[in-house]
C-alpha cells in the first residue's frame, strides 16, 4: 500500500477533531472532495448532485441562516471554500471511477458524520492526550465513522493505483447523516445505487455472538439489523403557580416522567429483539411553575414487522394514555423508519475470500451481531431489490468504551486492514471469470 | 392625582411589552431611571449602588459575555445608554426623598422581573390584540411585576405633589430578581432597609380565604408566606448505545423521571402548607443514546420550619435514593432559602384605614392569603428586626389566567386604586400625632 | 364518680384485646349491651333495631357464611349469646332513657369499630407488656375507639345516678363501621338522630393549630371536617408467561402502579385541604406470570366541594389513563361519600363552660382541627338539618405513635376526663334555665 | 398402542379437574402411583423416596396444618388413600422397571405441578363446556402439566408391552414443584439420576425460531434455556393517617410500585436474552392509612451468567434504593437460581430418528426455542456432568392461548403422538448395536 498506518490515522484524526452532526458534514466533506480531487479523481459529486435533500425530514433541516452560520463555522475549520461553495453547504460526496474495463459496478459506503454529545476532555483519553479531541460542541465521533472516512479514502487511493488490473465502475459514497434521519435515502433517491452490483458497507466495532469483536477479528456479513423508528412527541399542557392555583396547572412534566418509565417498561416479544429508548425528555422553564410543554425523543427497534408494530402500538398508546392522564393535547414528529435487512450469502462468500488473504485478520466468521440500525439497510434493499448483492461488513477493533459513549475510542490498525480487505474484493472480484 | 389612569397603564404596558427576567432587568431599571429623574428625583441609585452584586448566586449570575449581550440588546430597546452605563448593566433603582420634615422613614417595595416563559401571539389575549405583547423570548410578565413598576411609578409623581405635606424620608425601592434569586438580599445586604421604619410591599391578585380577590376588592395584609427553596440536581451517569451494550449505561434520565415522580408523592404535613414542585427536567441529546446526564430543577415551600425541614430531608432523600437506583453520581446547587414573614397588626389597620379613603376599594380584608412564597419577606424581616414594621398588601384584580400562566392579565384599574392608597397612607402616616 | 379510673380502663383494655373491624363488632355490641342491661339500661336496641342494614354497601357486607363464622369467633370470645342471638349478629347498640324531667334530647355518639392492621407483639408496647394486645388477625384499636366505648360505658353508669337532676331523654349511639362505611349512616337512616336537640361526638387525639393535643387539653368544637370518599378500582388484563409470549399480556401490575404513583402526585387545591392515598395495591398471583388482574384502594378528601369535585375528576382521568396507557378494562366500586362538618357555635360554649369544671383540662381550646373525616358529621347534619346543634370534641391526650399506626397508644386519663365532662354537660343542660 | 387416544386424553382432563400447585400434587401423585400399580408396576417411590424435602425451600415449604388440610382435600377429590398415606402427604413418583437385558439406563421426566390462577368458567373455553375445568380455587393446569402425566402414564403402558424387546433400566420420574421451585433438585438430591445414562425430558408448546411450534410439528432439542432467580421482598415502613400526622408515614406502597416500574425498566443486556418480572405486588390493609407492609416478588432470567449477575446486580439495586427512597427497611427471600443448559446433539439425533417414525410430525426441527426456564435443566446438568447425556423436547401442539393464560388448552393430539415418540426412543436405544 502508498498510503502508510500513519496516513490513515492522520486522516481519521483530523476528521475526530472536527466531528459534524447530521447535516452540518460541511468541512467534512469539503475535505473529502479536496482529498480525492489531490488524488486524481475527476468525477466528484458533492451538494445536491450527491443527496437529494428533499428527503432530509423536517425536525433536522437546517433553516438558511444555520445553514449559513455552519457555513461559516466550517471555513474557519479548514473547509476548502470552493468545495463548499459548490455544495452550497450541503454535505455528501460521490466519487466514481470507469476502470475502463467491463464489469460489474461495485459501491462502497461510508458514513461520515458525528454524533450529539460532549467529548471528555480527559487525561487517560486518547484524543484529548495526543490532541485531537472534538473541538466542536455537542459533536463528537462516538461511532467510528471518522474511522469509515480514513478507510475510504485509504480505498480511493488504493483504486487509482490498481486501477488497469481492476474492472467495471467503482463508487465511493460518502454518506452524512447516518446517526440523523434519511442520509441513505438521499443518496438512494438521487439514484447512485441504481446500478449497483456489488454493495459493501461496514462497520467498527460490532459483535459475534454477542460479544464484542475484538481486534484482528472480521464478522463477513450481517444479518441481524433492527429497524428503526424515531418519534418526538411534544405535550402541552397549562402554567399554573404550584402554590397558588396549581389546581388549574396540566402537568407536562408529569406526563412526560410517566411516558418515560412506562415505555422503558414496555415487554419484550417472543419473536425476536426489540429495543426501545427515551433518549431524551424536556419540561419546564423555571423551578416554580407547573410545566405547560414538554417533549420526549423516543426511538424503537425491531427484529421484524410484528414486532416494529407491536412496539409502535405500545409507544403511542402510552403517550397517548400519559396524555389524557394530565389532560394535555400532544403532537407527534415521526422521522419515518429505517428498514431491517440481511447480507447476502454469496457477498459473506467474496468477503471471507478477501479476508484470508489480510493477515491481520486472524478470526473469520461467517456473521457478525449488529444488533442495532444502520441506514446502509436502505441501500441494501435497493440494491437487492434490482438483484444487485449487499452485504454489511463487521470489523473487529478493541474499543475504549462501547460504542455512542463520548469515551468511545479504537484499535486504528482496523484502518488498513480493511483498506487492504477492500481491495483485494476489488481484485477478486476483478478476476472472478463468471462476472 | 396628576398622573391619569391612561398615563399609568401607559407605563405598566410598555414595561409588559420589554419584560426581563432576573438580573436581566437593563432596559427596565434605565427606564425606571429616566422617568424619575425626569420627574425631578435627584438622588437616584442605580447598578451597585443599588444592589449589592456579590449576593447573585451562581446558577443565575450573569457571566460578562451575557452582561454585555444584554446591555447591547437593552439599549436597541430604547433603553437610556447613560443610566445602563451607570448602572454597568447591573438591575436595580433606588429613589429616595427627604421632605425636609421631621418623621419616620418609609419604603415601598416594587419588584420588576419578568418569568421565563413564552406569550402566547393569540387573539383575544389584550397584549397581542392592543400590541404590548413581550418582544423578548422566553420572557413574559406574568406576575403583574410590571403593573407593580407602574404603581411605583405612579407614586412617585404623587409623592413630589405632595412633598411639603408629607414627613420623614421615603424611599422606592425597584427591586430586581424577584422570581429568581436574593434581589431582595442584594437591596438588604446593601443597606437600604436598616432605617426604614415603615416597610410596604404589596402584590397584585393573591386571594382571600383561598378564593382570588376580584377588582375592588383589597386584603391589608398577609401572614401565611411559605418560606422557599430551590435546588438544581444534576445527575451524572454513563452514556451506551440502547441496543448495543445497554447494560452498561446509566440512565439518567429514568433516574430523573423517578425522582420528580416521587418528590410529587411526598406526603402532606398535618402542621401546615407544604408545597413542592420539579418545574425543569432535561436529559439527553439524541434519541438513540442512554442520556449521560439529566438536570432537575426542584423548588419546595413549607409554612414552618417544621415543615421546611420535613421537605428538605425528603426532597434530598429521594435525590440521592434515585441516583441510587441507577448507580448515578449528583451534585444539587442550592439556591438558599426565602425565609416566611408575618405583616404586623399595626400596619394592617394602617392600610385599612387608608383603603376606606380609595373608593374603588369596596370590600376591605384584614388578611389575605399568599398560600406562597415573596422575596419581599426579606425586607420585612430586616425591618422587623430592628424593630421597625411591615406589611404585604393583596391588591384584588379580576384576571385572566392563573400568576405565572403566560396569558395572565390583570384588570388595570387597580394600578390607580393601588396608587392612590399608598399616596393615602403617607399622608396618613404623616398626620399621625404620635409619629 | 361511681366508677373509678381502673373500672373505666379495665373496659377500655377488654376492647382493646377484642378488637372488632367495620360491621363485625358483634362480641362488643353484646359486651356494651350487657354492660348497659347490668347497669340497669331496660330500653336497649341491638342489631336491626339500632341499625338499618340496607344502608351497608356491598363490598363491606359480610355473607350470610362470615357472619355466621364471626358469631362463632364472638362467642368463643365471651359475647354474652343471649345479645348477639337478639342482634342476629348485627352490630351496633342504642340506649335510651327518659329523666322523666321536660326536657330536650340529648344524644352522645360513641363509635366502636376497630381498625385493619396487626398490632405489634413487642415489648415496650404497653399492650403487649400489660396484656391485652390485639387478640383478633387484622384487628387493632388504633383509633381509640375502644376509649370511645369505656367513655360511653362510664358515662352510662353516672346518668343512672343523677337522672332524678338531669332532663329531658339522652340517648346513647354506640356505633359500628366509622372507619369502613355507612355506620353512622346506618343509625341515622333508622331514625335515632330525627329526635335529637343537643348532639355530642368526640374523638381521642386530634390537635390544635396543627400540633397534637396533649393530655389535659381539650379542644371543644372542630369544624374543619373534610369529605371522604373511598373507590375501590379492579383492573383487568390479560395473563402471559414473562419469557413466552409476554408481548400478549396486558400488564396490570405496571397500570396498578402508575396509577398509584400519578394519584399521590395530583396537585394540591388552593382553596383548602386535598388528601389522596392509595392504601392498597394487590395484583397477581405469582412470580413468573404478568399478572392479569389488580386492585387498587384509593380515598380522597377536600375541605370543600370544588375540591372534592376536582380530586374525583383527577382520581378518575389518571384511572382511565392508567388502564388505557396498558390496554386494560376495569371497574369501579363506589363507597360514597361522608359530607364535611361544623360544630355550633353555641355547643361549644356548652362544652367550654363544662370543660372548666373538670380540673384536669388545663388547656381548653374553641376550635380543633381533625384535619381528616369522621362519619359522625352524617349525625351532625342530620340534627343540625331539623335545628338541632351539634359539635365534635377533641379530647387532648398525649399517645405513642400517631393515630392509624398499629403501636397507637394513649394516656388513659383521659376517659375518666371526658366521662366527667359529659355528665356536666348534662348537668348544665338540664339547668340552663331557657331550655 | 393398547391406550386408545380416548384413554390418555381422559386421564390428562381428570388431572386437568383437579389441578395442585407446588408441594401440594398430593391427590395428583396418589393417583399416578395408583395406575401405574394397576398396569403392574412394582417398584414405585413415593413420598421422601421419590423427593428429599431438605431441599423444599422455606417460603414454598407448607406447615405440619397446611399438609394436613391439603391431604384432607386429597382424600376428598377421590386421592388414593394408601398412596397418600404411604407418600405422607409428599409428592413426586419414580417408577423404574428393569427390562433384565443389558443395556443403559433411561429416565424421562414428567413435571405434575399446576399453576396458581383461576381458570374462567367461560363457554366456549372447552375444560368448562366439557366439564373438566379445575375445581381447585386459585389452581389451573395453564402450563400443559396434566398432559405430560397423561403421556407418561401412556408411555408406561407402553414399555410393559414392549419390555421383553427393550434393553437396560427405565425411570419414569413424576416430578413436582416445576413452577414452583426445587422440585427437579429434590429428585437429583434423592439420587435419582445418578446412574441415567439418557435423559428426556419435554415440553407441550415450545417454539421454533421463535414463532409458536404448531400441531404436527417437533423440535428435537433445545438449548436456550435462561437461568431463573426468584426474589420475594418484603419492604417495612410505618403507618400513619393519610390526612393526619402523615409526614410521619414511611409509604411501602410507593416504594414498591416505584421498584416495579423501575425494575421493568432495566436495559437488555447485548449477549443475550434477559427476562424480568415483578409478578406479585401486594401492599396495605385499608384506604385510609399509610402503608406499613408491602411485597413483591420478582424474578429475573438471563442467557448466560454474566447476564444474570447483571439482572441481580440491577434488581437488588433498585430494591436497596426504592427502600432508601422512602426510609424503609426490607428483607429479600431468595428461592435460590435454576440454571441454564444445552440439549446434547447425539440426542437431538435420537429424537429426530424416532420422530420422522411417528407420521403425526410432519415438521421436524433440530433446534427449538424455550425462550424461558424449566427446572428440567438441573436433572440435564446432574446426568450430563456424569457423563451422560440429556435432552429438551418441544411437542408442537396448536393452543388457544399462551402458556401460563388460565385459558391455555391445546391439541389433544399431541398426546399419543408424543407416547409413540418415546416408546420409539427406547426401541431404537435397544437396539443400538454400539450400546
Amino acid at each position: 500500500m502508498d498510503y502508510t498506518l500513519d496516513k490513515i490515522i492522520k486522516y481519521r484524526r483530523e476528521f475526530h477533531k472536527y466531528p459534524e452532526t447530521g447535516w452540518k458534514e460541511i468541512r467534512t466533506s469539503a475535505r473529502i472532495a479536496e482529498i480525492l480531487s489531490q488524488l486524481g479523481y475527476e468525477n466528484i459529486k458533492v451538494g445536491t448532485e450527491a443527496v437529494d435533500i428533499n428527503t432530509i425530514v423536517e425536525p433536522v433541516r437546517l433553516s438558511e441562516d444555520e445553514r449559513k452560520k455552519e457555513i461559516k463555522r466550517a471555513i474557519s475549520q479548514g473547509g476548502n471554500k470552493d468545495w463548499i461553495r459548490k455544495a452550497n453547504g450541503y454535505p455528501g460526496v460521490v466519487a466514481e471511477i470507469d476502470t475502463g474495463n467491463i464489469g460489474p459496478t461495485v459501491a462502497f459506503r461510508f458514513d461520515i458524520d458525528a454524533l450529539v454529545d460532549t467529548e471528555p476532555y480527559e487525561s487517560g483519553h486518547k484524543p484529548f492526550d495526543e490532541e485531537y479531541i472534538s473541538i466542536n460542541p455537542n459533536s463528537v465521533h462516538a461511532c467510528g465513522h471518522d474511522g469509515h472516512i480514513a478507510i475510504g479514502l485509504g480505498l480511493a487511493k488504493e483504486i487509482l493505483k490498481h486501477k488497469k488490473s481492476l474492472r467495471g465502475k467503482i463508487k465511493l459514497l460518502f454518506q452524512p447523516a447516518e446517526e440523523t434521519f434519511s442520509g441513505a435515502e438521499s443518496m438512494v433517491t438521487k439514484g447512485h445505487l441504481d446500478d449497483v452490483d456489488y454493495f459493501f458497507s461496514m462497520h467498527i466495532g460490532l459483535s459475534y455472538e454477542n460479544k464484542p469483536l475484538p481486534s484482528k477479528s472480521i464478522a463477513c456479513g450481517c444479518c441481524d439489523f433492527l429497524s428503526d423508528r424515531q418519534l418526538d412527541v411534544y405535550f402541552q399542557g397549562k402554567a399554573a403557580h404550584p402554590c397558588g392555583a396549581s389546581q388549574e396547572g396540566k402537568n407536562t412534566l408529569l406526563a412526560a416522567c410517566t411516558a418515560a418509565l412506562n415505555i422503558h417498561s414496555i415487554a419484550p416479544h417472543e419473536e425476536g429483539l426489540f429495543r426501545v429508548n427515551v433518549g431524551e425528555i424536556h419540561a419546564g422553564v423555571c423551578a416554580n411553575t407547573i410545566p405547560a410543554n414538554a417533549l420526549i425523543r423516543v426511538e424503537y427497534r425491531g427484529e421484524n414487522s410484528n414486532i416494529t408494530n407491536y412496539g409502535k402500538n405500545r409507544v403511542l398508546t402510552i403517550i397517548e394514555a400519559a396524555a389524557k392522564m394530565y389532560e394535555l393535547t400532544y403532537k407527534i414528529v415521526d422521522y419515518g423508519e429505517v428498514p431491517t435487512a440481511k447480507s447476502d450469502k454469496e457477498m459473506i462468500d467474496i468477503v471471507k475470500k478477501s479476508a484470508k488473504k489480510v493477515s491481520w485478520f486472524e478470526n473469520i466468521y461467517d456473521y457478525g451481531n449488529v444488533g442495532g440500525t444502520d441506514d446502509a439497510t436502505v441501500m441494501m434493499k435497493k440494491v437487492q431489490d434490482h438483484g444487485g448483492k449487499a452485504v454489511y461488513i463487521g470489523l473487529g477493533a478493541d474499543v475504549t468504551e462501547p460504542l455512542h459513549n463520548p469515551k468511545f475510542d479504537f484499535d486504528e490498525n482496523v484502518l488498513i486492514a480493511a483498506t487492504n480487505l477492500f481491495v483485494n474484493i476489488l481484485k477478486d472480484i476483478s478476476s472472478c471469470k463468471n462476472l
